[in-house]
């Protein structure tokens, strides 16, 4: 890697194209003055998006790439799209060249390429996605795995329990998260096996730098009680999912409401600062850039529709991460439950 | 079974107490007057919330147990309380004084009582348990499992399926319920071996009075578009948690919102025909009553916070499967899946 931190910025990925793309690129580049990028795409549409940003241009290297991953790609597709600009953009971080890369592109292809070109990092056996939340509380919370891996074992979640917690001391400033569990019940007994003993591990585990505060359930998400909350990738993605399906149902009900006589269109016009706080609130592209945990290297994923601040969260996730170093923070802590394993009376507990 | 249909209502169970159990009671009466109730519970307390009520007084024989079922109590505790409200009801409908229960007591606790009093009925392998939600469409979705199986195979995820649809044709009042299973994508190929396996057994199935449409995701709930969803029992309650706590969260934002300046404290004022409105659709009261299907005789859990009204439509519930005998339903479409499994073709396809 070179002196400056730089980032690998797949141009091409995203429903919006390459100039929101570089729009939000640009924006993320004024809170980090020493970054620098390169770019990877149609170069001729990446320098046309470029014009209207100089110091981007400034701050960046453009890299053609001929071909483009499709949304509807297979990842066993997209893998093979070697001159791709996702696969460029990942093979650059392989590289070195880049300590970290952000696309906006298929998730699934994005996922795959970097499990294959990054390799999981020693001491981790599976990578995993991990997204904030809002809260009502000060901070956002970190939540994963959001997909990544659709079974786990105790040790999945463990790991999952020491990189979210790694990303919430960086993203979210803190020393030692809160940490818990997703599970339906907070009592000891509740869940399955595989959950009963990550908290067995995790609770014996106290030299982390981390706080194992036990369970949570899906109502307790945004209470902002607790500051990573570790899931599989299964029920970790219906919860993300249903949060936001369930947010976008109670507004569309609220404008069907404010919409349903006069004298609630007066007051919703009256109420528009309200409203929109809300909605302030309930963008999510303040809190878009979901990041792989776990992988030589680090890989943000921006959401496809993500305008250019959303862009921007996502590239600053990316830098905070980068000069940070996460994956060397990770490595250090995974030393802390190297050979700690469930005690074996947890083993008689009934499974159900 | 006596001629007409009766009830047994456990009379202690709830946060809210006897005489708000006796009022919904009452007020569910009223839509059905051909029923009669068995209430189980404090004598001296059920006749004193009965003064109110004298037509629900006339349709009840009332059953004193001196003994009730705490909130805290564990499953094996509650099930050693055999003269515990709750255990009465259950043993009534297990005796076949009455065609089935209600109780707004411990949902662990009713859950085990009933399995064990009642056993699963023949065909079914595992009881599970079933609610509406609400959408943006006309009709409200029945979603189950909702937490009495952690892990489920794909034969157990076809026979929710079954009971789903039988449930959703009775209280929806619809032909051929379309029904999905919950999943982390809708491309044929995502999820775990179980649910592609219970998509597989689920197409070939078309004599089911259903109509199999394929996989949904956690922000797809609300829309209107489906009338089961079918899950585990752990991811489905980690949804409906998760629904119910973001619908919490933007409606506590929106209060934040609206009491943050005099402007927006005079726009609610003014908009308050249609915050009630948003209110009244989002009142869990509405959509009380979670069923556990599968057993022999209908078991019906109401909201330990529900009031008179959130009673009355547990009761309803109750009183609808009743009347509609589901149970003899469900038992006539398990015959359409006897002997369907999944095609070997499917266990080649990679495990995620």
């Amino acid at each position: 890697m070179s002196s400056q931190p730089r980032i690998a910025i797949d141009a091409m990925g995203g429903d919006e194209g390459v100039r929101v793309m570089m729009a939000g690129v640009a924006l993320a580049r004024r809170r980090h003055e020493g970054l620098r990028f390169t770019l990877f795409g149609d170069e001729a549409r990446i320098k046309s998006a470029l014009v209207n940003h100089p110091n981007l241009r400034a701050a960046s290297e453009i890299v053609h790439a001929p071909d483009v991953v499709d949304a509807g790609d297979k990842p066993s597709v997209a893998i093979r799209k070697k001159t791709s600009s996702m696969s460029m953009a990942i093979a650059a971080v392989k590289a070195g060249d880049c300590g970290a890369a952000v696309s906006s592109g298929n998730t699934g292809a994005l996922m795959a390429m970097a499990k294959l070109a990054l390799r999981t990092m020693k001491g981790v056996d599976r990578p995993a996605l991990a997204a904030m939340l809002p809260t009502l509380g000060d901070n956002d919370v970190v939540m994963l795995d959001l997909g990544a891996n659709t079974e786990c074992d105790a040790r999945n979640l463990v790991q999952f329990a020491v990189m979210g917690a790694a990303y919430a001391r960086i993203a979210l400033d803190l020393e030692r998260p809160r940490v818990r569990l997703m599970n339906i019940g907070t009592e000891e007994m509740k869940g399955t096996e595989e959950i009963r003993d990550a908290a067995a591990i995790l609770r014996a585990a106290t030299s982390l730098p981390l706080s194992f505060d036990g369970f949570t359930e899906g109502d307790k998400i945004g209470r902002g009680d607790v500051d990573v909350i570790v899931s599989d990738g299964f029920s970790g993605n219906v919860a993300l999912k249903t949060a936001e399906g369930t947010a976008r149902f109670v507004t569309d009900l609220l404008r069907t409401a404010f919409t349903s006589s006069i004298r609630s269109k007066l007051g919703f016009l009256i109420s528009k600062p309200a409203m929109h706080l809300l909605r302030h609130h309930l963008d999510p592209n303040n809190h878009n850039g979901a990041v792989f945990l776990g992988l030589n290297g680090v890989v943000v994923k921006s959401h496809g529709s993500a305008n250019d601040k959303g862009v921007a969260n996502a590239v600053h996730v990316a830098a905070r991460l980068l000069e940070e170093d996460i994956t060397r923070r990770i490595a250090a802590d995974m030393h802390g439950i190297e050979g700690l394993t469930a005690p074996a009376s947890r083993m008689e507990l009934p499974a159900k």
